[in-house]
């Protein structure tokens, strides 16, 4: 793991949400982002090196809605930056870890991302996740 | 805010869960330290330019195992470096946000610190953390 790549905050309201951590943190959010396999929109603050992730569920399916009405708003998960998550993936699981998606899939702020099972994490759900880099030409 | 100090994370069994962030962060714990204050004893692994601090309950009034007895084990608050404590609390107090602590209190890691109510952050518990410099002859 290289560092703490964002956390995520799952909100009802992420217009009421941006302006709470805009006070909070000192900054304004620096990105919008619709996340349609999530169900999601997220808005991000940089602070030092790592950054706070809004959620904002779209749909009533979407994981951060269930996820409000069974815990309430406030944390939902650590992403730590990984260099390969494909290496990671299966050093974890060698580990004992439960990978929740076997593959990496796309989430927001362009990156491949998998998450561990928080029943394996003490309660944490973990994401990991790794920068897509422009391969094209490649 | 300077950037993510650390992130506390709520858990019943210290041995056990140090073992299961060694092989999930692949680093081990740099330290141990009991705070007697709280109530707890934490453990500290490094990230990148932040830390995990698990915390675990020495007594059952801690709010540690309070809260692990209402929520489960798990995230339990986002630590933030700032540089002026007392100013950053004025700040925020300033915007609406109720500290838990009127005054900054002594916390792990030789920091300052305070807590911002859950209420008026998103349901995310917040410290600010200042580390106390070494004033001796000054």
């Amino acid at each position: 793991m290289q560092k703490i790549e964002h956390i995520g905050v799952a909100v009802k309201d992420v217009d009421f949400s941006e302006q709470l951590f805009e006070k909070l943190l000192g900054v304004a959010s620096y990105k919008r982002e619709f996340v349609e396999s999530e169900n999601v929109i997220t808005s991000f603050f940089q602070v030092g090196d790592s950054k706070i992730e809004l959620l904002q569920a779209t749909n009533p399916d979407s994981a951060i809605a269930k996820y409000i009405e069974k815990r309430g708003e406030g944390m939902h998960h650590i992403a730590f930056e990984v260099k390969d998550i494909y290496a990671e993936m299966k050093r974890l699981e060698g580990e004992g870890f439960t990978l929740i998606n076997a593959m990496p899939k796309f989430g927001a702020d362009n990156k491949l991302v998998c998450f561990l099972h928080p029943k394996t994490t003490n309660g944490v759900l973990i994401e990991l996740c790794q920068a897509i880099e422009n391969t094209s030409g490649s």
